[in-house]
């Protein structure tokens, strides 16, 4: 198995879902040395141990990080710079940082900036995860499937991005390359913008109080399955909303005047609209499932 | 076994997957005695023949109407009238006419007026579906632990209202009586405006061609699930959306409303307040899980 290994050392940095699942999938295909975990939470590294995701834990990320050939950042976006410069320190030259992030703009333009030339960084972002969060949520087959993109810049050394990009396909990830600005617009439309509408559907149905009852309560699993990305976590998507900003706001507009054009065949009761517009989207629909 | 059967002859007036899962249900229970279908497509007809689902089929109405104590209409909202127009000649004194329509202030509207005093009617809806359709999309346990929504007028006779609640109690439904006008508010709430966002964002996201490629290829399950109700059948939906108005754009415009004030707060990078959203979101979504 020895000749598998891909990364002697690595680093993650946030052991949930996401750093937790990318060790546990390395782990199993053999292409990994050791792993060393950190994070700020004592009783989930803990969990993480015993439940054999990492080999062992450091509270310092400066600690964490010695010695190791790469090192997996899977915090929340606003945090990624800090946590960077926290690791710095304790970073080997020829270390590889990558990193998880939804968003890849604001990420590359905050980290870039603070590394040294022998310190790597390939900006990434795995399409995949759950509902669920923390250490005991990862398993191995989370990325079996999915699409992972990576978004190198002018910056990135070839054999870093060779390295990160070895890594994601070792994991069973087809790996996508595009540009920071692609990727970010990309990801406002076909996740952050149904992130968006979901809290605003929810928040304007439950906010609807012109009956003394709630009405949620008379909701089917339409409307459970519908929201259910509404139940995310709300840290991770003000990030995300703050940091992906301009994309967003332009793929809000573009569903404000959609949905503007449904509303005004609405009013006007014009039939062969509307038939026109459900068909279609039906179709765009249909078409991906 | 006959002293359970409730209605000695019910004539569903289209087979599909609501009046067909009824006619199932009613029979697994032994409260049945004989199923008359009718509906516009002959191989349809056919094959729930064939599925048990009904005992015999007439290609007219007045003729498949005929000695049926309970008539359950599970055509398109828009054709509700037309069709009672058309099941009139052959109705026997006494007999019950039922509706699964999703809009029910215009269906009441529209049927009422249309019979004569021995005739009784009492609108319904079961809140109960699935994305398939068609007689072979029937089976017994669709209404099961779902809720059935009886909106009365000051014209329903209440013998009739009972056995209908009976019916529906025997299949396995929750009955909630409520107020045509509350019924089309809180179906605008929870399932026409879901609607309408899911069909305006998939448009959005899918005519969004800022790229050679089809964006929606990158979606991940999230989006799918979000959107999954955007496959649903357009005939229905522009009929909901004729018949349900002006329910309909109050709550597309409380949607509008909220979704603007997020749009503010992303617009502005108000961390706290984007954060309370979310948040509160959530928690409205959390509670109906």
């Amino acid at each position: 198995m020895a000749d598998n290994i891909l990364i002697p050392r690595l680093t993650i940095i946030g052991v949930g879902l996401i750093g937790g699942s990318l060790a546990l999938a390395l782990k199993q295909a053999g292409a990994v040395g050791e792993v060393v975990g950190c994070g700020r939470g004592k009783p989930n590294l803990e969990k993480a141990l015993e439940l054999g995701v990492i080999d062992r834990y450091e509270r310092d990320p400066a600690a964490a990080v010695r010695g190791a050939d790469v090192v997996f950042l899977a915090t929340p976006v606003k945090t990624l710079g800090t946590v960077t410069s926290q690791c710095l320190p304790g970073l080997k030259a020829g270390a590889i940082i990558t990193d998880g992030g939804s968003v890849k703009e604001e990420v590359a333009r905050v980290i870039e900036p603070l590394l040294p030339a022998d310190i790597h960084f390939v900006p990434g972002h795995p399409i995949a995860g759950t509902e669920n969060s923390g250490a005991e949520a990862a398993f191995p087959e989370l990325y079996r499937g999915k699409r992972t993109i990576l978004t190198p810049t002018v910056n990135t050394a070839k054999h870093a991005y060779e390295l990160i990009r070895q890594m994601w396909q070792t994991v069973g990830s087809e790996v996508v390359e595009m540009s920071l600005e692609k990727h970010d617009k990309v990801l406002a439309a076909i996740s952050h913008l149904p992130h968006m509408v979901a809290y605003s559907l929810v928040n304007a149905v439950g906010s609807y109080d012109h009956y003394e009852e709630n009405i949620l309560e008379y909701s089917a699993s339409g409307f459970r399955d519908f929201t259910r990305i509404a139940s995310s976590d709300p840290t991770m998507w003000r990030d995300i909303a703050e940091t992906n900003r301009v994309a967003l706001l332009e793929m809000v507009g573009q569903f404000e005047k959609s949905l503007a054009e449904l509303k005004d065949d609405i009013a006007t009761g014009n039939g062969d609209k509307l038939f026109e517009f459900f068909l279609r989207s039906k179709q765009l629909r249909d078409a991906i499932l």
